[in-house]
Formats: structure tokens, C-alpha cells, sequence
């Protein structure tokens, strides 16, 4: 065992002298705790890389559009194979994929229209962002699409229905009165994520869907627009793909990975496309849509910074107005070849077990904050790691490092990878961090986890030697600081920690395949801060510059945010003992089994009627959390020089997780298969959990046949407390 | 390390004193094999029970019907798991499903009649089996009847189709242009499990299907009736169930153990279940109905030992005869209790890795054969091991003995436990040895088993130091008289081994969950010997002294039997390596690959139109062969005092046949997972290899849409070899 605080000159990479200086103090810093209780003996080794070449590095991955797809994103990926290679990793690849990827036409540009009663268009849609100043002659500038969006112009009129949620829809057609059948609907970004907007939009018939930032879901309050400050331009709209593709990964090979001998279906047969025309606009030319849509006064809380207001009372026809919307996209599908960027440190004594830390490379223009203040992170880690490999160190099990590709057009990379590899991962995966955007705020840590990690990152986050990466906090804990700010209290007295949605890369790993995952950012103030995201999320104001002159000057959040990915990889790569707390998972699924119930006893006279019950879902749950107890007791009393007792119990905890898969999958989304955990069915964004149950339950006093909808919420509960039930017997002893 | 032959009186449980003297010389014989090569130094453990007990066990257990679901069922439940207790097991428990069995109706019973114009009765198939002597004042034999057939009184013009075949039904109705819409169909038991013939009659339209045992499939030459001899007496019929289960198990709880909280389909939801009657009948009944039937003149091959012929010639109407067939059955399904008998010895090193052996209990009479003659086995081999338990060992890993119920009901013990265990299983399982009947036959062993699993079963039956059972063979080794016996050669000059198949309860394990699995039994000389199964197969004819006079007086044949099974389960539970061979995996994937290649170049033409080629199965095949020889090459330098290398590696050799699983499974069937092997879509007792691609390809020839067909073709190829790649890939160092 040895402590070292490497003092290690890293910037040979880095381009100008300006940015070497800024690399003053360069550390590895290696926190050994032995921690001792009566009742254990823990020995965790934290590794956090705290570095300052995450300043340099985020301006050199920033400085061109790497759009997944282009040579721009290969010669990144190339870099980094080349950089990965010489920090010391045992083996770098690239690993390719050939995925259906889309792309706006070159010669014919997308844009929407208002068309007068002669069918001449009185106004269009601005075809581009104004591009921000020092980026003048940039080129490869994708204009905002989006991305999958079927072809076609269709010209009609234009409905809205605020952000185009499911109970947006349900309002508008149930107390509104309004078919949008063959009409465009407009709605405005935020709330859920977009491809859901997009699904809502075509299952109520519309046949085009517009969708634009409004101020008030993406403005902060006080803040000026960029570059004066942070704050969407009325020119920036937000790029994205608008599949649903629960889970499939490329749509043409849903199951598999898309090598060249792959079988690939045909378009007509792909998973998740659209098959509506979509387009996204800024609230400049939102503005002027808006006021030619038809339809009863919507109510207030639908207006939103705009003032949005139809422009006639209630009741429309197809022909109220003279103006009509027309769309016109180009967008085309092209199967196109992607690399992830692998790199290994081979584990000295368990290189059969897996800790993987993966995030994407591929951005929709500059990436300044999606993904490269992650990539950066990554991309020290690597270099710390290397380092430490030169020193003599090699962790207990395997690292595994990912630059995945291509993740803004439906997680395409890592799930490729998840498919190819599935295999191996099922049988040797411990555990996959996250990295994608490291910051999307300036005032806190906001983490989303498995359970079993929570009580690993509450350790990490109060190791942190470093101070708090806020001004006055100098002598608090990233722990203390994350719990003064979080203004969110439970019986635990800890800081929140979220469940897992999706939206980004650790979907395959955690809810396909129940690989442990996790993810930690530095974020808003949920409480004051009410806009979604980051106001200029998917635009081309997403720079360097607006990370190092508004997010985080210093590049201290950036280095906490390090911090903790860091030392959730090299925890679980290197204890001797797991660092997964099964009596957590214990207490979450209590929580959320109460939670259920509590949902279907909304429904009393239905539960009497149709004899639903969650007796066998505690019971299962009440089974778990004493199984969970007593394996953390025989923990204590484990013999830790034997290497079989101790492979024995990791491989439980390792499992654990990989017992909440269910290989039937979720009702209709088969590659969703975690059964305590998946993305809403209304908001992939979000983590529902017993994701059965509640779809299940999902608006099913309006059920068309009530006695079948009630069987399979009974179906449901039996297939949860069946999980859980048998998850907690893998936690029983082996024999 | 210790060389005892042991020498034990073990009778203490068998009733008569004749018994006792039976058991004359009760040997646990261990042998323990250095077998020393320059490349490779294999320390290998046989421990076989050879016990004379199996003659007094099988009496106990044969002497009372004891057909699943019933109260004596239980009772040897009982008995089995006390007895085990006894013999040492460090535990036993029962394990209760509730399933849907199915029986006949006491009060109102199955038959069958010829009515004429008035629709009287002028003829009734018989109720029962004539009783064999010494069980007449038996109780609770169960008449024949087909298992889960559905209730009704069809009644219509009788029509023969050979053996049901799905070459028969294209036979009649593309060849001889006959159409059984809305008849009632005929056919003769044999070449396919019964079940297939019984889908085949409802997708050609059939109202009801008649099932006959012909003397031509259930009459040996030269062989007298029972209780003369062993053939089939003509009033002697086959129970069975007619289910199209896929391996869902309990019908009405596909996927999920069938527990008291489990969620139950209703009987229009179940799985599986024929939606026609069903009937069996013996031939002395038959002959009577084939005099019934109208059609056009059979091919001669159709005619059997009962020289079937139509009664009038080409083309027939509904009303060319006065007669017609009518059906009575009353059969109801039934949700049942049933009981597996799990014991367990603990694993002394490994705890977590499971070897099972199971095989059934219930039986739809006796069960002198079936299952009596395999649980007898499973018995022994416990009392041996608990014997050995006793002196001091223990086992590397831990092994699990399964007494099943239901296997007769659609392997619904054995299913619903894997469904209950899934979680454990898939991660801890090694290996499943199934004990169905020992013996089918009186002339050499048959062995159907994985391909890794081929050298230890070659190893085994060498090293078996007792003679062949055969007389005149007393210097022979099993392996020797097996060789000789068998007249099959291939490049290995091996007796041969055959693919899995279906139709016992290995099916879950190996199919579902991709675990090593094989069965071992004495078999009938299979080019000499062309009746079907054994010729009292099912019926009430299979008792204690059918075995104990025609198959096995000495029981000789049964310890054989049993040698091999205990030693499989016996070595690959105690040797430090697991003993699987990766290399003739590959040797079988080629040869399937070929073959499978071959079938598909019989179309040449659509080959090339549709650019079909399976070059990447081939370079995938290629890929697995290579690595496979790697990793037996890294084998030679492992370090076998390094617990934990020694564990990286087994565990390759363990999760290689779950590396084969998809978990979407095969198409229409996703119970079905392993890409390899699967039961035959027209025959589950048959293992078909690249079952995808081959029913892709089947009768592609006459399909109404031959893109879409070889677009299927194609995708399959596709998953093939990507299976075959990435199980290749867990066989390459781990990092």
C-alpha cells in the first residue's frame, strides 16, 4: 500500500502555451481508507484524478463540429485511440458500427412555411443559428433538425398542445374537444423527452409536429442571451433525434450488433422511426407560427413566455382561416459507419470482472457541454489511470474505458457495444459509470443511481479531500456542500440521489442487460431554477467558452464531477469486497412498492371488484430485505484471505442487479427488461419504477375494457414480486 | 486422496428379505485417475455408484400407480425425500407447484364409437387396458387417454394419415388432394412425439384426432405379447399428453413458476393446449375404425401391420358412407398440486456452481420403465453419495438431486423449478445429467448429450472398471461393447453420440437456460429394431417384471446406466477443472454448419437471387474453432494452485453453453432459446441444429411469398453467426 500525491506534469497534448500554463498543479490523488468498525473491516482505495488539464482538453475536443458520422468525429476518435495508447492503457481499439444515422439534405434545406390562401409562403423558418463570434468560418455546421424525421411537406392547419405530453393530448381531446387528426400540432420543448412528443403527436393522427424553445421553459431568470450570457438566443433551436427506440439501439438491427454481415430490416420494417414530418424552431420564429393557429383559448397554464393564445373560440374547422402551415423536410435516413473508442486496463486478479466508464464523443455541433465537459473527465481519468499503471499499480479487475459514438442519434454506439458484447458483459460486467455532460448547472452534485451504489457515493463524495468546488465552501465536503444545497431531506438525512431514466449512454448496460450503473453531474437549483436542461442544450452556443466563462471558470466543478466517476470506477475496479449495498436496494424497493400501491388505491371499488392485491409484492419485498440483511451479517464474519469465499459473495452482489432482468422484457418494449427500473413509457428521460405495474395502471379508469386492463395490472404485480422474490434468494447462501 | 471400494450393506429400506439378499455386493467405487500426458496432467474423479439395490428400489417404487397429482404420487414424494435425509443429504425439501394437469372424467369416460345413420352406437372402443395378472386389485389405474385433449363429441367421416407427419398432411393433401376441413383424423403413433401429430391435424382443419399403436411400430419381431414377452398386447394403448407447450411449462403460467400468488392465464390464454379432442387407442380397437374410413387408396408405405386401406376409391364425400366416427371425451384440465424432491450436498470449495441430476417421479401407471427404471438410478446415486458424505468427502461444488413431478404432464417439475430458479441457475449451474428411464432396450448404451460434453462421456464409460452388462462380454469395458455395438463410425472412431433432443426434462436447462446437459440409457439395436420407443411404452404393461424378466434380470444393465450418470455428475462436481471440451464443440458446429449449408443449396437459384450466403457462419465457425483451440493450449499453462485462475477459466467452460442462449429466442417460440439446438418444429422429441435457419428454410420451396422467406433465411444466418462469433469471443483471454 502506498499514498502517493503524484505531482505529474500532464499537458504534452495540449496546443498553446496559455493553456500548458494553465495546467499548474496536476495530481492523481489516492485516498487508501482503511475504515474500521466493530462489525468491519472495509479496506476502499478511492483514486480520484484531480486535474487542471481538463481545461485544455475540453478546448481541444471542442474547437470543430464532430457530428456522429463525420471524418470530424473519426479523427477524434483516432486522437484519442493515439492518446489513450501512450497514457499507458494495455489495449486501445476502435470498434466500428454501421447504424442508420440521418441527416438534413445539403441542396434542399429544411424549414417551415405560413402559405397564404395562393399557396405562396409569406414567411419561412430561418434555415440556420446565427453562428457565435470567433466561429465565423467554421464549417459543418449542421443546421437544428430533427434527426430520423420523416420527408414530406404537409400543409394544414397548426394546433398546439403545450409540450406535448400524454395529459397535453388527453386535455386537448378530452375537455378541449379538439381532433388533431390531419392537422400540424406545434408544442414546445421541455417537460419529457422529445421523441415522445413526436409519438403522442402521431398517435393522435396529426401529420407534422413543429417544436420550439420557449422562453420560459428555456430562459433563466436575469440572465442575458449568449454570449452576454447564458441564455438561449431567439435564433439557437435544439437539435435531437426523435425516435422510440426503447431500447433497440440502430433501428435496422434491433437485437444485434450492426456489423457488416449483419442482417438489417428494411425502413418500412426499422424500429422507432417517425412517420411524420418533425422540425425544430427557436422562439424568434415560433412567434410568428403561433399566431396563426386555430382552436379554443387554451388555459393558462399552456401559454408560457410566448403568450401563446389561439387566435378563435372554441370549436375550429378545417378551413377558419386563410393561412396554413406547411413543412418542408428533407431529412434523410443513411446508413453510416460510427467507432467507439475502447480502451483496457486488464485486471491483476479478476480480470474476468468488468468496470466499465463510458461516455459519448459525438455532439450535435461543438459539444461544449453534451458531451466533451464528459468526454474531458474521461478522458483524465485515462490519463490518471496510466499513470498510476507506470507506478507499478494494476487494479483487481479489469477497467474498461469507452468513447462511444454516435449517442445523439438514439444511444447508438454503447448499445451497439452492449449488443456485441452481451455476452461477456452479462457473466463479468460489475459495474458501468456514466459520463456524459459533466456540468448542466452551477450549484450542485446531482446524482442517479442503482440503489446498491448509493452508499458508495455518499463515502466517495465525503472522501473528497478536495474542498467543495463553490466560493466561501473552501473547507466543506463535496458530501456536506451537495447536502446543504439539496434542500431535500428523507429518513436517511442524506443528499438526494435520483433513479436512473434514460437518455444517455448507461441504458443498454443498466436496464437491457442490469448491469449496477450510475451517473453524476453538477447541476442547477431544482427548486429556483424551473427551465429545462440547459437553456442552450443541442445549439451551437454550446462552446468552450460558455463552460469557461459561465459554468465553470475554474474548471472546479468539472474536477468534482471527476472526482466522483473517478472514484466510483476505482472503487468497485479495486476493493477487495464489492462496494455495493444490497440493505439500500432493500430500502429503495420498499419505497417504491408502497409508492405502487398507493397509485392502484386510487382506484378502491376496481381493487375490491377485481380482487388486485400487493400482499405477495411485500411479501417478496419483506423476503429481499431480510435476505439483504443477513448477507451483509455473513459479510462480517467472511474469511477475506480466502479467495473462493470472497470470489463467491462479489459474484452475489456482482448478480444482483442482473437478477432484476426479466428476459420477456417489458409489455411491448422487449429490449426495456429491468423490472424495478425503466424510462417512463410517457418520458424516456425519466425512471419509472415497477415500470409494469404502473403502465399497467396508466390511465385506466378511461380503460375501453376495464376487467382485461385490471388482469394485467395483477399480472404485473406477480411478475414484480416474483422478481423481487427471486432476487433476494440469490442473495440466500449458495447452498 | 483415497482408493476405497466400499463395501456396504445399503438395504435397510427394501421390504423382503429375498430383497436384502439381492443386494449382495453394494460397492461405492471410486476411481481416481491420474491420467498423465506430456501436454496436459488431468487429475480426474469417477465416482460411480454400482450398487445391486436398484432391483429392490425399483420394486418399491413400482409396486402402485402413481400418476402426478395424485395422493400416492406424494406419498413417494414423501417417502424419497425422508430416504434421502436419511442417505445424508445435507438437505431435502419438497417443492410444491400449482399446475394444470389433466384427466379423465371418472363418471362419463373417453371412448370412441362407429355410429351408423341413426346414430346409434354400433360399435365402442374399449374403456380400459386389460389388467397384467398380480395387479388386478389395483386401484386408480388411470384408462388411456391423451392428456390436456379438448372435451366434445365430434362426430364425421374418419380419414388415415399415416403417422400425422407434416409430410403426411402435404402428402394427403398435395398428393392424394384430399381435404380432412371439418373429419376426423386417424393416424398411427410413432416417428414424432405425439403432440406434433395433434397440431398437424388442427392446422389442416381436422375436428378430432384418433391415435393407434400399429404392431408395425410396436411389435418386435418374434416377441410375444406381455406377459409372454415384451411386445405391446392388442389391447394395450399409449397415454400421453397432446400439448404444443414450446417449453413454456405449466400452461397457464408461461415464463413464472407456477406459485400460489402466480398469475394464471385463463384456459383460453393457455399455451399450448389442443383445441380438438383427442384419443388413444390399442390396435385391436383400431382395426374396427380403419375399416371406416373413406379416401382415395393409400401409398403402400401408409399401410403398416394392420394393411390400412380406404374403403372406396379416389376422391370421397361427407356422405359416402353410412357409418361415421364419433368421439366422446370428457377430459377435464385440472389446476393440481405437484412436488419436486430437491436434495443438496453443499459444494465444499465452490458452493456456487451446480451440478444437478433430476429426472422424474410420477409415472401414468407403474412406471416400471418410465420413469422408474431412471429414478431407481437417482436414488442409488444419492445413497451413495450421502455413503461418501459419510467417510469425509465432500464435493468441490455442490450437487442437487431432482425427483420431478409432471414430466408426463409436459415437463411441468422440472420446468417450473428452472422458472423458479432461473436466477441462480444461470449464473451457478456447471451441468444437468437427466435420469429419465434407464432403459428403452437390451442392447448397448445410448448417450444424447451437448458436444462439450462428449470426451468425459467417452472418458467415463472407458474407465468403467466393471464389465460391459452384455453376457459374453465380461473382460469388455461399456466403452468397448458400446463401440462394437454401435455400427456408426466417423472420423473420431467413437461410438456415436447424439444431439438433444426433447420430450424429457433436461429441456428447461439446456434449451431455455443454456446449461451443459446429456442423458444416458440402455437402447434397443436401432437398425434391427424399428419399432418405435419400446413396445409397452405408456402403458399399463410397464411394470417391475417386464424389467426384472425381459429388460435387465441381472439389473446389470441398470448399475451400467447408472455408472454413467453418477459419473458424470460425480466428475464434473469434484474435478478442479470442469471436464468440458471446448474443441468438440467446435468439431459440431462445423459439421451442423455444413449441413445446414447443404440443406439451403438444394435452391441454388433463390441462393443467388437473393444474394443468400453463409460465409459468415463458416468465418464464424472458423473464429470459434480457433479459439476453442487456444484456450485448450492456455489450459496446459494454467496455474492450478491459483484459486482464482483456476476459477477465470472454469468459468469460460461453464458459461460457454449459455453464450449460445438469444434471449429473444427462436421465432414463435421464446422458450426456446439456445440458436444450436432445439427441438424440431415437426418432432420435439428430435434435436434439430441451426433449428432458426433450418425452419426458415423449411418448405421454402412452396412458400406464397419467397422474398419474405429468404429475407427470414437470411436474418437467421445472421443470428447464427453472430452467435457462433460471440460465443467464440468468451472463449479469448478475459482482458
Amino acid at each position: 500500500w502506498w499514498n502517493p500525491i503524484l505531482m505529474d506534469p500532464c499537458c504534452v497534448h495540449v496546443n498553446s502555451r496559455l493553456q500548458q500554463q494553465l495546467c499548474m498543479h496536476i495530481s492523481l490523488l489516492f485516498i487508501f481508507l482503511f475504515m474500521f468498525s466493530k462489525k468491519n473491516i472495509f479496506i476502499q482505495v478511492t483514486a480520484s484524478p484531480v486535474t487542471d488539464c481538463l481545461h485544455p482538453l475540453h478546448r481541444k475536443f471542442t474547437r470543430l463540429p464532430h457530428l456522429a458520422g463525420t471524418e470530424q468525429n473519426l479523427r477524434y476518435a483516432e486522437q484519442i485511440r493515439k492518446e489513450w495508447l501512450e497514457f499507458g492503457l494495455d489495449s486501445v481499439e476502435m470498434v466500428p458500427y454501421d447504424v442508420l444515422l440521418s441527416y438534413p439534405n445539403k441542396s434542399q434545406p429544411n424549414y417551415i412555411s405560413i402559405v397564404d390562401q395562393l399557396g405562396s409562403e409569406v414567411f419561412n423558418t430561418s434555415l440556420a443559428e446565427p453562428v457565435p463570434a470567433g466561429y465565423e468560418d467554421v464549417s459543418n455546421i449542421v443546421p437544428p433538425y430533427s434527426a430520423f424525421s420523416a420527408k414530406g411537406q404537409p400543409e394544414g392547419d397548426l394546433v398546439y398542445v403545450n409540450y406535448g405530453r400524454t395529459e397535453d393530448f388527453f386535455q386537448l381531446e378530452r375537455e378541449m374537444g379538439i381532433n388533431v387528426t390531419g392537422k400540424i400540432v406545434i408544442v414546445r420543448y421541455g417537460k419529457i423527452f422529445r421523441g415522445n412528443k413526436v409519438k403522442n403527436a402521431m398517435l393522435a393522427g396529426a401529420k407534422g409536429i413543429i417544436m420550439f424553445s420557449d422562453p420560459a421553459d428555456y430562459w433563466a431568470a436575469g440572465v442575458q442571451p449568449y454570449p452576454d450570457g447564458w441564455n438561449l438566443p431567439g435564433g439557437g433551436a435544439q437539435r435531437g433525434n426523435v425516435l422510440n427506440l426503447n431500447g433497440a439501439g440502430d433501428p435496422l438491427t434491433p437485437g444485434y450488433p450492426a456489423k457488416e454481415y449483419t442482417y438489417r430490416f428494411s425502413l418500412e420494417d426499422a424500429v422507432g422511426l417517425p412517420k411524420i414530418p418533425v422540425h425544430p424552431i427557436g422562439f424568434h420564429d415560433a412567434i410568428h407560427l403561433l399566431k396563426n393557429m386555430g382552436g379554443p383559448i387554451p388555459p393558462n397554464n399552456w401559454k408560457g413566455a410566448l403568450n401563446v393564445s389561439y387566435k378563435i373560440g372554441p370549436g375550429f374547422t378545417d378551413d377558419f382561416r386563410s393561412q396554413k402551415v406547411r413543412m418542408n423536410i428533407h431529412t434523410n435516413n443513411q446508413l453510416t459507419r460510427i467507432y467507439n473508442v475502447i480502451g483496457r486496463i486488464r485486471g491483476a486478479l479478476e480480470p474476468d470482472r468488468y468496470v466499465i466508464l463510458g461516455g459519448h464523443r459525438d455532439a450535435w455541433v461543438f459539444g461544449g457541454i453534451d458531451p466533451m465537459s464528459g468526454a474531458a473527465v474521461v478522458h483524465e481519468t485515462v490519463r490518471s489511470a496510466g499513470r498510476l499503471l507506470s507506478k507499478g499499480w494494476r487494479p483487481r479487475r479489469t477497467l474498461i474505458f469507452a468513447s462511444w459514438d454516435a449517442e445523439e442519434f438514439g444511444l447508438q454506439g454503447s448499445t451497439e457495444w452492449a449488443e456485441d458484447n452481451a455476452k461477456l458483459l452479462q457473466e463479468r460486467a460489475v459495474a458501468y459509470i456514466n459520463a456524459d455532460s459533466a456540468i448542466e448547472g452551477m450549484y450542485t452534485l446531482r446524482v442517479d443511481c442503482t440503489p446498491s451504489l448509493h452508499t458508495l457515493v455518499y463515502d466517495i463524495t465525503k472522501q473528497v479531500s478536495r474542498p467543495s468546488p463553490e466560493e466561501g465552501e473552501e473547507g466543506v465536503s463535496l458530501y456536506d456542500s451537495w447536502h446543504k444545497r439539496d434542500n431535500w431531506t428523507n429518513d436517511r438525512d442524506a443528499p438526494r440521489i435520483n433513479k436512473l431514466g434514460s437518455g444517455s449512454d448507461f441504458e443498454a448496460y443498466f436496464i437491457r442487460l442490469g448491469i449496477a450503473a450510475g451517473r453524476a453531474r453538477y447541476t442547477k437549483n431544482k427548486i429556483t431554477e424551473r427551465y429545462s436542461s440547459y437553456p442552450v442544450y443541442h445549439s451551437v452556443y454550446e462552446t468552450f467558452e460558455i463552460v469557461e466563462r459561465f459554468y465553470d471558470p475554474s474548471f472546479k466543478r468539472l474536477r468534482a464531477v471527476a472526482q466522483v466517476r473517478g472514484g466510483l470506477i476505482f472503487q468497485l475496479a479495486d476493493s477487495l469486497l464489492l462496494p455495493l449495498d444490497v440493505n439500500q436496494y432493500a430500502d429503495s424497493l420498499r419505497k417504491y412498492a408502497k409508492s405502487i400501491a398507493q397509485l392502484a388505491q386510487r382506484h378502491p371499488e376496481q381493487m375490491k371488484m377485481y380482487e388486485v392485491s400487493f400482499d405477495s409484492l411485500f411479501s417478496a419485498v419483506e423476503n429481499f430485505t431480510i435476505a439483504a440483511r443477513d448477507f451483509h451479517e455473513r459479510l462480517q464474519t467472511l474469511n477475506r484471505e480466502d479467495p473462493l469465499q470472497v470470489r463467491v459473495m462479489n459474484d452475489q452482489l456482482m448478480y444482483l442487479e442482473r437478477a432484476f432482468i426479466d428476459p420477456l422484457g417489458l409489455p411491448g418494449r422487449p429490449f426495456y427488461r429491468h423490472v424495478i427500473f425503466a424510462p417512463s413509457s410517457h418520458n424516456k428521460y425519466a425512471g419509472e419504477s415497477f415500470p409494469g405495474i404502473y403502465d399497467a395502471l396508466f390511465d385506466i379508469e378511461n380503460s375501453a375494457d376495464p376487467e382485461k386492463a385490471w388482469e394485467e395490472v395483477k399480472r404485473q404485480i406477480s411478475i414484480a414480486a416474483f422478481t423481487v422474490h427471486s432476487t433476494a434468494m440469490t442473495l440466500t447462501p449458495p447452498a
